[in-house]
């Protein structure tokens, strides 16, 4: 299964204010997540973001959350989105099947979300460089991805999830993206 | 594959007094399983506990042991607990589907029990920082875990366990499930 | 699946004179095969040799190839045994479908001896921390041990597969399998 | 699955004069396909190469590039081969189904092509010390890896294949490739 640009939708879970700072290697998180809205935005993939109970933990960081239209942005109270019907039919009508996804925690809301996602029948990339958990927990977080990589999922970095939307060096978005690439 | 508060039954497995103290991180082991037992009684998850050979390896420590009633301690003579007929239709009768498990030795009774339970057509969670084996033997452990996933279990932590049987923020326990958390 | 003592036939590969002391660790890896030809003695588990092309690489090292029996050492020109039918036919023979593995070299003879076996049908455990390669060889091995693992064997250490044999805290045989435990 | 020499096809992929210098161990990755090239034209196996762009990236390395005909190049602009529907027809004339994989960059690249291959119905060996990716993305590369294993290829070393389609010490070319093995 690979990662392509007509199929794609890029879900970005609960990068919110007071979670993100408790993350480890937040700020290179966060700068691959950026790195992959810009390619999406730039190869026209279709973007979700989620927002997890935002009274509790804070409202998705700026400038993340502004590039997202209001109808790109999800509230729940689930861990795992893919609980929330509303937001499976949401990408449902993008017509897109595969899910590449970043974001936080790794082996808490993305982890649920993603294995949601995989029983509603949807194929899962996950950014293995892009989705974190907390510093204590970076054991929950390596058995998260191992548990969804068993799932039927792809780990990938964020390098390669581009390199695969992008496809060809003869694509008009190429030089774009590689110089995205370049500042990873 | 997902630990749900509804199919899951957690299981404990020969944490005894003369076994324990040999296993690698067996302080961390018995707190990250005392979390478990707090959480599962806390949601009215049903719980069972494993007794091996208590006049050769000394009884479940305590106060672990009297956290179960006698109907929910299960003495055996098989390393793996699943080959008691007896067993298995104790879990049977619960309903539940989902085994998920904690305890000692992770190589031994661990993964006897539970590729015991997959042959009987249980889903199994092994909580995989809630299982230990002997310090000479974490080689052995860490094969057991691959092998344990490769027959289809998921391996997850603690806290990762935790968050999948409270599934929401909203949910009523959410608050105290947090302070289990906070714990660990 | 279970390394069952009804089921199970141990196979120890080419642990030979001048091929031995270039393999990592080698001390420990014949430690551990005598240590699992005692217990497969002990419990009547059927056990075979090979020999591979003892003209150039030695024969079996002693007292280990003393072990044997003739009609249990397999004389081999082929990496992988199974591509011998006559190694095939032994097997079968014995209508053991569990083939417990170990020796050397881990990548080579081993691997090729594997998943021969596989494609003939048999159950195959690998005894991980009973196959070796040479020092220069580990990345080999290791990938070689993932193989085998994606091809449906099971890796397991000495002491795992010995407690699968007993089975049981009670086994007649158990004291006796405890100190052969003891000094692995 | 395995590497036979009746069946396999070498394929090289994209070892070019400006990107293999800042491929993490370059000088040995080529060397090892350069092993791989000599025991494929010694045992009559078939091999490819591929060339990305090279008016961007350069052309192959040479002496690597002179060791191949004409119709044994082949021209790319998407990074996947086989997502070029003549590459795909020029394996198929080979007749050949297991594709072994060695060259650059192992998260790109080697990993489209692969996936693609596998799409394809191709069984696929990725020569795992013999794909390199540059410094900064060894994350990527190790996901890679896992990723193309997940998809059903096997994961080998260079030594691991020689002795793979050598398939004997009866082998009148076993003494030749034991010395290529011994240059390694």
């Amino acid at each position: 299964m690979r990662a392509e640009r007509d199929t794609s939708l890029l879900l970005v879970i609960d990068i919110q204010s007071r979670l993100a700072p408790h993350v480890a290697g937040h700020r290179q998180l966060i700068h691959r997540a950026d790195a992959l809205l810009a390619a999406a935005d730039l190869l026209r993939i279709p973007k979700l973001l989620t927002e997890h109970c935002p009274a509790q933990i804070g409202p998705v960081i700026e400038p993340m959350r502004s590039r997202f239209a209001g109808g790109e942005i999800f509230e729940k109270t689930s861990f795992g989105a893919a609980d929330h019907p509303e937001f499976v039919d949401r990408i449902r009508r993008t017509g897109r099947t595969n899910i590449v996804v970043a974001g936080m925690e790794a082996h808490v809301c993305v982890m649920q979300t993603v294995l949601g996602l995989r029983g509603h029948g949807f194929e899962v990339v996950v950014v293995a460089d892009a989705v974190g958990s907390r510093e204590a927990r970076q054991l929950d977080r390596e058995l998260a991805l191992r548990r969804m990589e068993a799932g039927g999922c792809a780990l990938a970095g964020t390098e390669t999830v581009l390199f695969e939307w992008t496809g060809s060096g003869a694509d008009p978005h190429f030089r774009a993206i590689l110089s995205i690439v370049k500042a990873l």
